[in-house]
C-alpha cells in the first residue's frame, strides 16, 4: 500500500477502505508516513468530505492508537458530554456536579482552550491546586466514591488525535465535518463512558457557522456512536453570542458556582436544565424530562448540586474555599466599566470578537504555548434583546493591563443595535436523538 | 501575514494577492514555511484552482527564486520549445538540429525521466561523454557560436520548482493547470530564450487526458508567456501511443539520428515539421508556414541538420563516432520479437501501459535514485490503423534481462483490435496562438 494513492483516491471523490483508514493512522503515529502528506490527505477530505462507515472507521482507527479507558467496574451507567467549544461556555462545571448530584456517574475528560474558545481545564486550574493529571486508578477510584471526576485528556489517550489535530491547526483542515467528528468521536469512546451527550454550538463564535451545519455535524457523530454501540445523543445551540455573562477563567467558574445557587444568567442555567434532563434519561435516571427537571432543579435548591462540586474539588486536591467564598478565586487588579455610547435595543453581539478580546488581555492562548492569567476577562451586562441607554453599563472588563484604543474600538463594535424592539434567539435550537 | 491565512483563503476559493504568492514562494525555499503547510495549499489549489493573474505572480515568483539567464547579448532571436512529456518523445533531439540548422538559436535546457515518461537528458547521456553540465559562459558561448546547445536545469535555476515539485510528486498535486503551468513557465522564462514552443500533449501516456484539458493547459501558459513579455505558442499533440517507433533512450537516439537522414518514422516526423515551422515563424526566419517546411525538409535533404547535431555533439563532448555509427551507441543483449497472438487492425495502443513496461526492464526510472540502462527499450512495429495478422511482429523489446510472464502478459494487453479498418487518430490536435 503507497500513501499517495490513499491521496489521490479521496482527492478524486472515492471512498477509502477500512484497510487504507488504518494504514494511514497506524503509519502517521508510528511516523512512517509524513506530516506533509497526511496535510495532503486532510485538505483532500475537507474538499471530498467521507461517508458515515469511513468516518466510523477513522474513528475505530484513531481509538485505538492509544489506551482506551474500561470503566465497566464501576457499577452504573457512566455519563459523558462533550462540547464542541464556544465563548463563555462553562456548561461542565455547573451541569456535571448537577447530575452527579442526582445519581448519574460522570467521568469526564476536558480539553484546554486555543483562540477565542476557552477549555474546561483551564477554568478549573483557577481553583488553586486542582489537580488534572489523575492516574486512572484515581480517576476511576473517585467516579465510583463520589460519582464526579473531571481530567484532563492524557497522552496515552487517542495519540493519533493529538498528532493529527496539531497538523490540522495550522493547515486549514480543522473545519471538515468527518475529521472533527472522528476527532471527538474517538476521545469520548476512549473515554470509556456508556452514554454520550453532545453540545454541538453554531454561530460566530463557534466552529460550525449555521444550524444546519451544526447539525450535520451532531448527525454525523450519532451515526459513528450508534455505528460503534454507544448511546450518543446532541443538541445543537446557539453561539452567536457569548453563554451567561462572564468571559475568563476564574470569571466564569464564578458564574458557574453562583449558577449553582440558582443565582447565575438564565440562558445558561436553561442549557444546564437541558443538557442535564437528556443525560438523566440516558442513564435511566429520569424517565423523562419534566421528572428530570424536577431533579436537577432539586440538585441546586438543596445545595446537593454546590457540595458536589466541593466533593469534586476537594478530592482532586484544590482549595474548596475558593468556592465557598468566590471572591477568593485569582482577579484582576482593574475593573473597567464599559458605558454604551447610544441609545438602542441589543440586536447582535459578537461572541467570536468577544472571545478574541478576552484572549488579547489574557484569558486565553493565542498559541499553545502561551500561558493564562485566571482573573481577567469580561463580563456582560447587557445581552442580545436588552434595551440600552447611552451610559448604560454593557460590560465589565476585568484587566491587568491598560486597554488600548483598537481594543476598546473593537469591542464597542461587538455591540449591534436596533430602534426597534428586538427578541432574544433562542438558546437550544433542537434535540437531535 | 501568516501562512495558515493563505491556505485559508484559497481553501475558501478566493483570490490570493501578489505578496501573499511571494510571501509563500520565498518563506517555502528559505525554509520558513514547512513542507506540510505548502502541501495542504497546493491540494487546495488543486480543487480551487487560480486565476491567470495568480497564475502569472507564481511564475514570477518563481522564477525569481534563483538565477535567471540571460541571453541578450547572443545576437538574434533566442528559441526555446517545450514538451510535458510523454512516451518516445525524442523530439528535441531531432527538432533542435533541424531548427538550429536554419539558422535559428535554440538555447535549451531539458530535463530527467520519471515514471512512464522518458526525459530528454537522459537520452542525450546515451551518447558516450556528452556533457550536459556546461557553466552558464560554456552554455551562452556555444548557442553564440553553434546556434544549438543542450544542458540540464542547474540547481540555480528556479530552486523553488526544484522543491516544489518534489513535494508535489509525493502529495498528489502534480495535476493541477496552475502548478503545472508555473512549474514549466518559470523554468522557460529563467533560461532567458526570446521564444517559447509548447507542446502539450494530451492521452493515456501524457499528464492531460483530454485535448480539453491540454488546451486549458496551453492556454493558461500562453497567457503567462504574454503577460510576462514572452512570445509563446503552443501545439496540441496526441500522446494516446508512443511518439515514432523507440521507446528507450538510446533507441530514441536511433531514430532521431533517423529522422534527420528522413528514414524516421512518419509521425514523428511531422510532429518535428509542424513544431520546426512555428519556431522559424517564432524566430522571424520564415515569413509562413510553407516556406518554413521548406527550409526544414531542405536542412534534412541537405544533411545539414544531421550535421549540426553532430557540432553540438562535439562541442558538448559526446562520441561522435555514435552518431555517425548509431550501431555503436548503447544496446542490450538481446532483442526479442513479439509476435502478434491474433488478427485485426490495431485500434488502440497504450502508451502509459509501454512507457510503464519500458520502465520495468531498466530504460526509466520508478524513483528519482533508480539508474537507467541505455541500451534496453521497446520498438514498435505495428500501431494504430495497421492491419496484424496472427504471427507478425508486434515489436522487439531490447533487453538485459528475460521478461517474466506478467510482462508479456501487459504487453499484450497494450494492443486493442478491431474487426474492420480503423483510422489512425490525427497526430496534432490544434496549434494555440
Amino acid at each position: 500500500m503507497r500513501f499517495i494513492d490513499i491521496i489521490e483516491k479521496k482527492r478524486d471523490g472515492k471512498k477509502l477502505t477500512q484497510q487504507e483508514i488504518q494504514f494511514w493512522i497506524k503509519g502517521y503515529v508510528d511516523g512512517a508516513i509524513p506530516d506533509y502528506q497526511v496535510s495532503a490527505l486532510c485538505m483532500a477530505i475537507y474538499f471530498q468530505g467521507m461517508d458515515n462507515e469511513e468516518i466510523a472507521w477513522l474513528t475505530d482507527a484513531m481509538l485505538h492508537s492509544g489506551d482506551i479507558i474500561d470503566l465497566s467496574d464501576i457499577p452504573g451507567i457512566k455519563a459523558d458530554k462533550h462540547s464542541t467549544g464556544g465563548v463563555g461556555d462553562k456548561t461542565s462545571l455547573s451541569l456535571t456536579p448537577m447530575v452527579a448530584a442526582c445519581g448519574l456517574k460522570v467521568a469526564k475528560m476536558s480539553g484546554r482552550g486555543l483562540g477565542h474558545t476557552g477549555g474546561t481545564l483551564d477554568k478549573v486550574e483557577s481553583i488553586e491546586g486542582f489537580n488534572i493529571a489523575l492516574s486512572e486508578e484515581q480517576f476511576k477510584k473517585q467516579v465510583s466514591e463520589i460519582g464526579l471526576a473531571l481530567i484532563g485528556q492524557t497522552s496515552e489517550i487517542v495519540p493519533a488525535d493529538k498528532k493529527l489535530y496539531g497538523l490540522r491547526d495550522v493547515t486549514g483542515t480543522v473545519q471538515s465535518i468527518p475529521l472533527i467528528a472522528s476527532s471527538i468521536m474517538s476521545k469520548k469512546l476512549a473515554s470509556g463512558s456508556d452514554t454520550i451527550l453532545l453540545d454541538v454550538k453554531f454561530g460566530e463564535g463557534a466552529f460550525m457557522k449555521t444550524p444546519e451545519e451544526a447539525e450535520k455535524l451532531a448527525s454525523t457523530m450519532i451515526a459513528i456512536g450508534n455505528h460503534l454501540g454507544k448511546d450518543t445523543k446532541a443538541m445543537i445551540s446557539n453561539m452567536n453570542q457569548p453563554l451567561g455573562n462572564a468571559i475568563g477563567n476564574a470569571l466564569e467558574v464564578k458564574e458557574a458556582i453562583a449558577t449553582l445557587k440558582d443565582e447565575g444568567p438564565a440562558d445558561f442555567k436553561e442549557l444546564c436544565m437541558s443538557a442535564g434532563a437528556i443525560m438523566l434519561m440516558q442513564g435511566k435516571i429520569a424517565q423523562d424530562e419534566a421528572s428530570a427537571r424536577a431533579m436537577l432543579q432539586e440538585a441546586i435548591t438543596s445545595g446537593n448540586a454546590l457540595q458536589k462540586l466541593r466533593e469534586m474539588v476537594i478530592a482532586q486536591g484544590g482549595n474548596v474555599n475558593m468556592i465557598d467564598h468566590p471572591e477568593k478565586l485569582p482577579h484582576a487588579a482593574n475593573v473597567i466599566e464599559m458605558k454604551a455610547e447610544c441609545n438602542g435595543y441589543v440586536k447582535e453581539l459578537d461572541a467570536l470578537k468577544l472571545g478574541t478580546l478576552a484572549m488579547l488581555i489574557g484569558a486565553g492562548r493565542r498559541v499553545k504555548e502561551d500561558t493564562i492569567n485566571f482573573g481577567v476577562g469580561i463580563v456582560l451586562n447587557k445581552k442580545d434583546g436588552d434595551y440600552v441607554e447611552k451610559g448604560d453599563i454593557l460590560a465589565y472588563v476585568h484587566t491587568d493591563t491598560p486597554l488600548s484604543d483598537e481594543w476598546i474600538e473593537d469591542f464597542y463594535r461587538c455591540f449591534v443595535y436596533s430602534d426597534t424592539p428586538t427578541q432574544k434567539a433562542p438558546l437550544i435550537y433542537k434535540i437531535v436523538k
